[in-house]
């Protein structure tokens, strides 16, 4: 009988998108605030969430990742470990409380869709950039550091959906993924029956639980952001109206767990 | 309120990985039967599906496809209407009666990943290629006739697993997709809450519903099939015993309902 | 002693991007008509090229495509046969009469584009996509045929650059690449010798010798072209102030000589 | 008239596959020593090189590489700045004395493509993955110090044609692109004219300039390393016989002129 943790179950699971957790998470990430129109915000919200203070308050990751389960051994494959991130998460309340929502999020390795969707993320596939630090000066190098200059780009369907810089001037104690500290998602699969095709089989708020967080020293400086229009896409409906700061640091982390906090489905 | 059929849920729905259906499909394939080991097939079978006649009989079917919704606007924007398929049924019983089973399907575009996902197939992103045919003559272009050549490709994170040749001869009436006749799928999302990594949330034999089919003049004639190893997937167990006709035909059916068979979880 | 056509040479060949000529192309094309700026059409002249009547004339052609030696062995390895082009030609006179060139050509395969180089093609790499036609009758197919649709699409470093729409309406005897029949070339190779970065080692006006070729029945319709800006790539200054017809056909030739025109280097 | 260092020449020359230089260059690298079989690295010399002392010693460099213009606004694009490389080095005699050619070089950005051409070196596509190093600690994060693993692999056409493993054990003053200490190309353009086939256009033995060389601690430790043979290409004749050290560092320098050492065609 075939085994493992999700499709393509296999004689010992090794063929799985997902192996079993813990998932542990490794990535050097360019974050910018950004505010964009309150309403584009509002039209996103899952059900029980609710626009509250900081309407429109919106912040853009991009990250270059590598992915491990407890043997470690994926470090020596790049081909299953590494993938490159860019999500947007916007403030929201739920429950009466300040949370986060995570409207978008795109992926260029399909494990780490796959691992996504199971817990809760909207993630579709993309090309993401973003520029690297050496550990040596060149005019091509970028590195952490007052003065560092770091680019990112987003594009699905051979279309650029958003462009980022950040120039990096000091460090800070600000967290830039504080806004990810309560962050709920949406847990969804559709159903293909015919008379259930607007009742998902599946539909959930839910909240991952990460352990063994590490961040390193964050620098931080000036930012733009640019977010383009796409026939194929609604990204482009959160163009900025205002940029905030830009954000650079590295954060690892580990996933295993998750709490349902409201069943959307019957 | 966002809304659609799959994640990201938006505005209109347009950002849907999948988007309502009924799922329109037309494609050329290239199929061919091989047996493999039947121990390598039977670990392979899901719940309630049990060996029988023919045991170890399968079939890979390439596919070079095209998707489009009711409006039929896909087909201007091939960026998601376009994708490329390799998969593999193997002959089984379910309820005391032929059947077939999908362990294996890779494809080439994350929207076809998706809508795979909700019909219950094991899909995965990988790197499928296929020989086109063409209506001039060349030494370059394969044609659908006597003495036709064509090849496929599968590669699965940037390792090949598997290569196909064919040789047309002649026409066929019979049906290279029959193995598809009562093809069963299991539908599955796993569960990430702690106590429950091996109970999914989600796991159900199911039956998609194929309507509007219509299949070309089908060709056979002679073909390899080599099947390689790989340290990160265990496709390379199905490795071909022997190796029968080769197939190719083009294929429509429009899909937007589902049976389900079993429930395998609670 | 290595050996080879074109590096990297090796014991047999075999790793050379381009084999030994005669090459054998076979693609299908969908073709457009445009009228840009006669300036922006001036600016990228070759030197001894001069504006004529027509004066802003382009097409653009998109190409799904298929490459063989004389062995014909490609065929069973789409990974190296296969490939999509792109390519915009332009009316110019040359030694006071009629001719055209090439300006841009993009293409996915990097043997296609080191052939192309060879010719005296400015080729570089993107993502091209067009519509395919289907032997069934499908929502999701297009077909060669009165109201056959079809789109395409380029795209350069993550940004669309293009987007081409035909509808078919009839057949023609007018062949759309009819403005290929004086292609001149310009074959360069850049000095990377600190005192020579303004005087390439190989700069000529070339003319590839076409033979075998085939044309299948040409369908033509009504089209439209969108042509974008990007901050990496000047295609955008070709933006179309006319859209004349779109045409649908097969293409085959065989390439295996040149006649050099004109040096353009010391 | 069109300008610009390299094809397709434009307006203002932004158009160009390699803009003009100085190129500036920076990467983190993996590196292996080994040995092949010292008849698998004749086949591969180009003419006036022969064979000497340490016959059949290699070394393979795997890169994750950023480059710029002067004007470094490339770091803002990844897109266009950023490639991944592998490449071989063997050890050969040219006019007496000891020296190194490079029979094979891949790369994953096509601009980075044509640069190593005019640069005399051999490239072609293909898919280059090197494990990445964190600032934080993570079971999914390899880490420049004792115990850090680091993964490599390059594919071709699908194929993977060699996977690297390191180990990193201590620093090291011992620097391993040492043998690139006198580095010989063979700058190749072949022709296309039918009675020329055999004879290019330009061929020569060049040396490029380096200069702004900077290196950062080097650390080394056991490596292992598998190739793989491929019917589309030769690499897999170098499979290692004996495999030596792995190093990693990081590494920049600048780059814009060459030697020509010997004409080779006329």
């Amino acid at each position: 009988m075939s085994k493992g943790f999700s499709v393509p179950l296999s004689a010992t699971g090794a063929s799985s998108n997902a192996p079993n957790p813990p998932w542990h998470y490794v990535g050097d990430y360019l974050a910018i605030e950004f505010g964009a129109d309150p309403d584009a915000v509002a039209e996103l919200l899952p059900p029980g969430m609710e626009m509250g203070e900081g309407a429109g308050d919106c912040a853009v990751f991009f990250s270059d990742c590598q992915f491990a389960t407890d043997t470690g051994e994926e470090i020596f494959e790049p081909a299953v470990s590494q993938y490159r991130e860019c999500l947007v998460v916007a403030k929201a309340m739920f429950d009466g409380k300040p949370a986060a929502f995570m409207p978008y999020i795109f992926v260029d390795n399909d494990n780490s869709m796959i691992r996504g969707l199971i817990q809760g993320m909207p993630k579709q596939m993309g090309s993401i950039r973003m520029t690297r630090a050496f550990a040596v000066q060149s005019p091509a190098a970028a590195f952490v550091g007052e003065g560092g200059r770091f680019g990112a780009s987003l594009s699905h369907r051979d279309r650029r959906l958003a462009d980022a810089r950040v120039i990096l001037r000091q460090t800070t104690e600000r967290a830039p993924n504080r806004m990810m500290a309560r962050l709920i998602n949406r847990r969804h699969f559709p159903s293909l029956e015919a008379a259930h095709h607007d009742r998902p089989l599946l539909d959930q708020m839910v909240r991952q639980k990460t352990r063994d967080v590490r961040i390193s020293e964050i620098w931080t400086g000036d930012a733009s952001l640019d977010v383009f229009q796409s026939p194929t896409h609604e990204f482009g409906r959160l163009k900025p109206r205002r940029v905030g700061a830009g954000y650079r640091y590295s954060f690892a982390m580990t996933i295993d767990d998750l709490t349902v906090l409201a069943e959307l489905a019957g």
